[in-house]
């Protein structure tokens, strides 16, 4: 079958690769019918050395069921599946409190490891605890907000869940990507009193407002603050979602929080160390997050979507089939896509 | 009166310093009856510049009230009361949350510009905020506890709090100082199965056992990880009291929480960053915690000092006069008295 191979960094290619098989009894192998670079893509795409190995990317996807092993249970040839983005057994004790992305069987796809699904089709290991069969035809309308359950919208979600956004709340948004916008979206849906969305690309930032932001800070790191300052009386915001994983970006996360406030990190870090140790002490500032357990987050989003309460499919703004994906990363690394969709 | 300046590292005099007096309508002047020497008096013990300017030292207290403001209200001379390290108005928005250390109008003693308590008396700002009056005399056999109220047993249940410690939880105590061993016993008040001190003090490591602990960890660093994950199924403790501030003590916090656990930090910080950013975040770990709202904690604590539940004052080894104070930073700093309980 053709796969998306990344070789080093800005070298991504649509290429001959082995087709996925059943190689445990839990695993089923889905036919792609809906994929998705990611912006955490781009990090291999600015970094990659060829030493680190090609590999086969793709984190996101919704397909059909081709093939399941014998010790599947849950899910059945021709199901329509949301595929989240790190597969979990659905029955160890973190599977068990929710926090799928830790589970003690689980790992993650588009590695070096696990091949990925910017494919036209991909292995799923650990079937019956990772994949989710939605009520809906493989063509559905709906199929661009559901196929936000795999990973953007359910780690938008998290992150405003360990912000602790609640009703009446003041909460800032670091980042217009992808998952910032349905950071939007899930602290509107949380109750969220005021949402400012901190980017300067005016496409996103007009998005984000019909998400529901009531604001919006173009500046940068002091002059940020400061702008974060004065809409909310002075003190910060309540909840912080850091959705871009930078040192500076984290910075501001922290210096916009408010005294007991908290920050909710779904960027992967791209630093070792967390910057503002003492403005967080001295502020009581709670810094929590890391990768979303989206499968855990679906039942929940599900029906927001169904019922159209919520349309994060709206932060696709470029959709290619597998020959336009690598110019998909390079549109989305120019900043030209928010976010591209592959019909594979 | 007399009183304690701090002119630079290891430079401790008791000298004689300007008497308090009512300045602001709200303050009070309390007569210190009981004060106490912190270990986080021994960071400037260690690093105090004299360029940094001298400074009247103490912010732990119980004393009783000499003269009062003609604002304050819920005070009265004679009262026998806690002087939190921090004053706060009580009425802002941050001390109606609970967390008094963030007063829009509050402040810390003990510092280049509030006086401190190792001293004959204290101006006590924003007294009606501030001081708790306690229902009992002056010296009390339950003194030594209730003076903990002032600092280190409001530390410790911060750290708890903050790490979210609840029935059944696994902890581990970073740190066998007077704040750590108050975090054993905080984390036994909340409900904790499993305690875990790491320290290599023996006698501490036996208070520590007295007040619940259930294993103690004396390694440091890799090997301190491996034997806390031994102890815990491999997968670490649900939450973590960080009563340090180093960097190494912050990277093992993070290092032995489960997946999803949390750290609670009350060690003063002495790093710029806090380590272990990818880490935390691959384990989904929470890390909050900064000064203790000790004035909040204290309609909590207090029943369980009155009645006997709790005994935070066994961690005061060391009693000593004003001329003591000297020898008995040093006593601290070398770490030949774990706390040190001053009377003037």
């Amino acid at each position: 079958m053709r796969g998306t191979v990344m070789y080093a960094a800005g070298d991504v290619r649509i290429e001959n690769v082995p087709d996925p098989t059943i190689q445990e009894p839990t695993d089923a192998v889905i036919r792609v019918t809906r994929a998705c670079i990611c912006g955490s893509d781009l990090w291999p795409y600015k970094t990659l050395q060829p030493s680190d190995g090609a590999r086969v990317m793709g984190h996101e996807a919704i397909g059909v069921v081709e093939e399941i092993g014998r010790d599947v249970r849950t899910v059945e040839v021709g199901d329509v599946v949301v595929m989240p983005f790190a597969f979990s057994d659905g029955t160890c004790i973190f599977c068990e409190e929710g926090l799928q992305t830790e589970c003690l069987h689980g790992g993650f796809f588009g590695n070096a490891d696990v091949p990925g699904a910017q494919s036209e089709a991909v292995r799923i290991p650990q079937a019956d605890g990772t994949l989710y069969a939605l009520p809906v035809g493989e063509d559905d309308t709906l199929m661009p907000s559901l196929l936000t359950l795999s990973d953007v919208m359910g780690t938008g979600h998290h992150a405003a869940v360990v912000a602790k956004v609640g009703p009446g709340k003041s909460v800032a948004v670091v980042g217009d990507g992808a998952v910032g916008l349905c950071g939007v979206i899930a602290a509107k849906r949380l109750g969220a009193e005021q949402i400012i969305i901190m980017g300067r690309h005016q496409d996103r930032i007009a998005l984000a407002r019909e998400f529901g932001a009531t604001d919006a800070v173009g500046e940068r790191g002091a002059e940020a603050v400061e702008r974060v300052k004065e809409l909310t009386d002075g003190y910060g915001v309540d909840a912080v979602l850091e959705c871009v994983g930078l040192d500076p970006s984290m910075e501001t996360a922290i210096d916009i929080a408010r005294p007991g406030g908290a920050v909710g990190r779904v960027g992967v870090p791209q630093h070792e160390a967390i910057p503002g140790a003492e403005p967080s002490f001295y502020k009581n500032i709670t810094i929590g997050g890391g990768p979303a357990p989206v499968r855990a987050y679906i039942d929940g989003l599900l029906p927001d979507i169904l019922e159209g309460r919520i349309e994060p499919g709206r932060v696709f703004d470029r959709v290619v089939d597998l020959d336009g994906v690598p110019d998909g990363y390079r549109a989305m690394n120019d900043r030209e896509a928010i976010k591209v969709m592959v019909r594979p």
